[in-house]
């Protein structure tokens, strides 16, 4: 009967090269079989009109491709960078064939196998004649792009379009495009490039998992080992680094897919380049995954690493702020949220593929897009019964490091009804090269406005008139610099002194975590590394307070050294400043901070001494008052200091920061209390709470075992902190007597 | 009978004294009168529990005013400036006795009359005792603010309150209150502080009302005439003038409500000194209006001066943009809307006095809440019977100037479903005393953002720490410059020479208003007394072209001068600068503009030369891309500029501009072109038209009579327009050889 099928399918398809519109569509073979399957097809089938969101998403997809059908087939001569025309135009072939795939299978119109078939078989025609890409600012330069990466994307989504219509098509094409066209890219992505294919890194992700698609649907093992387990370890040069400064195989000597899981990814889920590139490969990751699933499912891919695929999709839902918008650590770009296509697609898999957490629905449905089989399917399914229930973000430690002992990010997080609170905490590896020299820096958020900001990365991500949308040369100078970034910046210097040799051999340690007393939530991390000679030891505590309406953030950051320096901890705050305690002058003339280490394109805007123990600075932003208090020698110098200089391109934002600068100091504690206290409604002109709810902070004891702090309300009330800051543990006992008071407390802090 | 219910009622108030629980409300007098009425009371209170909007706006009034009861009556000492405590704390009460008259009236319950009562009396024993406010800032102190202004407030408020109780009261204490509270309170604000009353500027239209209400309230025919016609002249010294520069009379010698009403107000509703402060004076304007329409129908205020009063709301609300925010011209603060409470009481005051006019209903929807009286109970029933049309605002001229003659402004729209711009020219009158140094300045609006700024004012509205709350003295230095404004600044001196006499006895003229072809909309006007010896003529367009997806702006700025001059044209525009057609140098360090005029607050972060007949600047702001297209000389400057110096207070928002600059120039013309083109997507990271749709605008002919400019599209299209200078004539016949071509039409403007 199948064999009867076979034939019948072949010979109507040779019929169809003269009579298309005749073609009916048969079986004879199990394609497709790579995300969608005949099976899972089937399933759709039967339920299409009756599963609201999947239907829209499906007509959504149908009326892109039909206007793209309608426009005709285009497969210009690669020229151009990313936002030109040539880049955007292969982007939207991708795109689309991987659409009419679907819409193939599931509308079973042959106009779209049509259109996929013609533009293959245009692309085979021209893919031989290509030599790399003109453009030559990449290591890695592609063929249909300036960079082997979106070649890989290309791959990875037309292998889903080419399965959709492998059965239809006669042998002799599919041998004809696998052999043209096929598997010499798959060569390309990986033998012929790779110091791309063999790294551990997103881009490499993306070549493996183009390699290992492509190699599914031609049933290529050679390929989808290569996919797996990267290339033949006697064809590279071990040794060598690619020009974004990352090795060719990663620590342990491991590439390709699977070492792409084990290495980057910690036990928790936490992928150590960050949320921007996580997001990003996700995409791969997963929709490799479901492959895998569907067609090795011996692999048992996502059992691998204690399910790490899975939990790594939650781990990037917490890496958000209350509106979805990822938090920028390392290289990020602000704005993008997990209602990107990526993370469509990845909450699908992990619903589908995980436990059904009914959590991810929630999120699926503010998306209101499904990935359009078996998972879509089944998250479809179970919004239309209501199963869906709130994803709350809640405190939490995300380890970094394969091991997961490598730091990580701690999460506090406030939530009630009218508002959120969420301090980012960030003690995390060195990220590979997307990473920033920012050890013990943290983020604020409120109400998914960034209160003190990560800048993120300097790049505008596709527009082709900033430097072919890639990264800015700012993003080095400025951006990964430590002073980019709320932490403490030694002489002027950036961490490890800005070389990623350094930074990626070490990382902090992380020295509590405890958020079980909501009240009271606390992380603490050290860094030894980073200056040579100099422990910092910086704690995060965000307390709620019965008396305030809203929590505040204590921040202390201890300091010792065997030398005098001069230490800066930046806080770079939005809006505009309302009021200072401290007297400073402005100057006449704009002059930068420095030279060199990212202080040569930030103005000093103006300056001043503490002259006081505790210094308070007020700001508005989004219509909230905000107040800095903090703990100062009279002698500290207070910088209001505005990004911008050296900036002949204009490519950085004009964003402002104040600098607490301590100089000649050897062992110190920064101790500052961060609220957010009052509202600004430009409707009713009514400033609620605009001052402080502090009247100082104060370090009443300080030495390598314990520091201790004071914290004075306005209205009277104080509570002293205490830290033990060489034993962590919960159930050690202190005791300890400071200006003739006794404290007694077990564990690791003392509050009261 | 009415003598018995009289005498029952004092004997029944005699005993509440001591038995407050059982005091029985009764008649025997008119009141309420002013606001509420006895019929009205009645008809509202038979509908209650039915009125969706007004039980609402009910409900929200007793849950405050049972917080504040229950808190207890504080009437503070006065002592603080704006947003401090005492002053907030006055505020407070007055809002909470204006609501605690309604519910007593609606709910009938006494604890609302007892608290009105009670805070009036704590009000009467202190009031005699006060001097003049200790903060000694304004020209004209209150009692219990820093102000009058804010007296006027409470007087305003307060006088519904007492209405709303006078019938309840014993004659003892109206009488008691009346001569020790609140006639001395009336002759304070008037006859004790002429300077104050006796002006044409929003602050004397409250003092006017304020006086106006009590008068009512207390019958006192004295007080109303006072409010209606101002103070008698020989108590005051006619050439006096207040400290922000204003005269005690108007021009014509006239004083009081009237002349409030006759004079700001153009025929079309436009308050002279823009719509912030118009916004703010509507509350007195209507409130008394419609006490007036109660008490002294035979007055008709409602058709006083061709009904303006009723206009002035349509105006207003045309003066915003698509979120409903008032556009921030002459002094006015940003996100002030039609949100705002004043604005509730005009819309309806509007609808009821009006021609219930069904798109004050679709505002009315949005605000949410209604007034607490006939008015704001038949929008109530209104909306609840759908009654409602959407607020279209459509492109408009308003007038300036009492008769209409004064200039005025010009608001060019488009609105499609998606999308709406707005171009906003001003070439109104000087606007009073909080009047900006703009003539013929414009600002540009997309979807409810700025796009082209007028800075607004400067200062943060009651906001303490902010020179409490009060004007900052960059509002002078810098906001009402005119190089905060997107205009021609010649020689660096702002307009008039910043001379308020000046400015004042001139104002534009306009020269057309076309909106007719909504595919070509113009607007043009003559400013030739700013600089004496220079005529400017400013011409913006806003098009349509059937090949582009939204329309652009062209902007003509035609300059005659009879001496050479330097002109710079700013456009002060937000976000990230994309790219420029031009070199530009970048300075090491940063200096000001220059020292005087506005100058001395702008850093020169950027210079360069056109070095072309064209140049074009493009820009990302809210995820949107603009570019600037303009025709240039060679030698022009192009200076990228940034606000912030000389600023110690950090009082300025930092906000950008370019300056397009022309030294040693006589004759010339600016022409531009401002188009919204494409999109930025972060979260696709897709970039839509990043480019122009633009090659260059051409200055093809300029002399006395026309000023002809060729359009050129990037993709090979080219469009010609021609203006008439001197002829603004819609039947006059032109014809016109340029460049060997000739051109007839017919009417002010060619366009083809």
């Amino acid at each position: 009967m199948k064999q009867f099928q076979t034939l019948l399918y072949i010979l109507l398809i040779s019929i169809s090269c003269t009579q298309e519109k005749e073609v009916v569509v048969t079986g004879g073979n199990q394609h497709p079989n790579l995300i969608l399957t005949t099976k899972s097809v089937s399933e759709i089938k039967s339920k299409l009109g009756a599963i609201p969101v999947f239907d829209e998403t499906l007509s959504v997809a149908k009326a892109t491709v039909d206007a793209a059908i309608q426009k005709g087939i285009d497969v210009p001569i690669p020229k151009d960078m990313a936002g030109g025309y040539t880049h955007t135009q292969h982007k939207l072939n991708y795109a689309n064939m991987q659409k009419a795939g679907v819409l193939f299978q599931l509308l079973g119109d042959d106009k779209y196998a049509i259109y996929i078939r013609d533009m293959l078989l245009a692309y085979a025609k021209m893919f031989p004649t290509l030599p790399r890409h003109p453009q030559i600012r990449s290591y890695a330069r592609g063929k249909l792009f300036w960079q082997c990466l979106n070649d890989s994307n290309w791959l990875v989504f037309t292998s889903q379009a080419y399965d959709c219509i492998y059965a239809w098509l006669p042998k002799e094409q599919t041998d004809y495009l696998n052999k043209t066209l096929f598997r010499p890219y798959a060569d390309f992505l990986s033998i012929e490039t790779p110091k791309y294919f063999n790294r551990v890194h997103n881009h490499s992700t993306w070549g493996n998992v183009a390699v290992g698609m492509i190699g599914l649907v031609m049933d290529d093992d050679e390929l989808i080992n290569r996919a797996l387990y990267g290339l033949n370890k006697d064809d590279v040069d071990l040794s060598a680094k690619d020009n974004d400064g990352g090795f060719i195989f990663d620590k342990d000597g491991k590439a390709g897919f699977l070492a792409n899981v084990d290495s980057p990814f910690s036990p928790d889920g936490f992928y150590t380049e960050g949320p921007y590139y996580q997001r990003y490969a996700m995409y791969p990751f997963l929709i490799f995954a479901e492959a895998l699933q569907n067609k090795k499912p011996d692999l048992k891919i996502f059992e691998y690493k204690d399910g790490v695929l899975i939990k790594a999709v939650d781990a990037l839902l917490n890496l958000t702020d209350a509106d979805g918008e990822f938090f920028p650590l390392n290289d990020g770009q602000k704005g993008m949220s997990y209602y990107t296509s990526s993370l469509v697609s990845a909450v699908d898999i992990a619903y589908y593929y995980g436990n059904q957490d009914p959590r991810l629905l929630s999120v699926a449905k503010k998306q209101g897009t499904v990935q359009l089989d078996a998972t879509g399917l089944k998250v479809a399914l179970a919004l239309k019964e209501g199963k869906e229930k709130p994803f709350v973000k809640e405190s939490m430690e995300l380890s970094d490091g394969s091991k997961g002992d490598e730091g990580g990010i701690g999460i506090l997080r406030y939530n009630n009804t009218e508002e959120t609170m969420a301090l980012v905490y960030k003690y995390a590896a060195q990220g590979l090269s997307h990473g920033h020299y920012d050890k013990l820096s943290f983020s604020l958020y409120e109400n998914g406005d960034e209160v003190l900001q990560d800048y993120g990365l300097s790049r505008f991500v596709n527009v082709e008139q900033k430097n072919g949308g890639g990264y800015l040369k700012e993003n080095k100078t400025y951006a990964k610099q430590t002073i980019a970034h709320n932490t403490i910046i030694q002489n002027e210097i950036s961490h490890f002194e800005y070389k990623y040799d350094l930074g990626s051999k070490n990382h902090p340690e992380k020295y509590i975590f405890d958020v079980y007393d909501t009240n009271f939530q606390i992380v603490s991390a050290k860094e030894k590394n980073a200056y040579p000679g100099t422990e910092m030891h910086r704690t995060m505590i965000m307390i709620k307070d019965e008396d305030l309406k809203k929590p505040f953030i204590v921040d202390i950051n201890k300091i010792q050294a065997n030398t005098k320096n001069q230490y800066d901890l930046p806080f770079h705050y939005f809006g505009q400043i309302i009021s200072t305690s401290f007297d400073y002058k402005i100057p006449n003339k704009l002059k930068t901070l420095g030279d060199k280490y990212g202080y040569q394109h930030i103005w000093n805007e103006a300056s001043g001494k503490a002259n006081a123990e505790s210094i308070q600075f007020t700001w508005l932003d989004n219509r909230r008052f905000y107040t800095l208090t903090s703990a100062t020698n009279k002698n500290d110098e207070l910088i209001l200091a505005r990004v911008g200089a050296n900036d002949p391109e204009f490519n950085l934002r004009k964003d402002p920061s104040i600098i607490i600068r301590k100089k000649n100091t050897q062992n110190t504690v920064y101790a500052s209390i961060i609220e957010s206290h009052g509202t600004y409604d430009p409707v009713k002109e009514v400033a609620v709470n605009a001052y402080s709810n502090f009247s100082k902070i104060e370090v009443i004891q300080d030495n390598a075992n314990y520091t201790a702090l004071k914290i004075h309300f306005k209205e009277g009330k104080e509570k002293t902190i205490i830290l033990s800051n060489l034993d962590s543990s919960q159930s050690k006992e202190h005791s300890l007597n400071i200006n003739n008071k006794n404290y007694s407390w077990k564990g690791s802090y003392y509050y009261k």
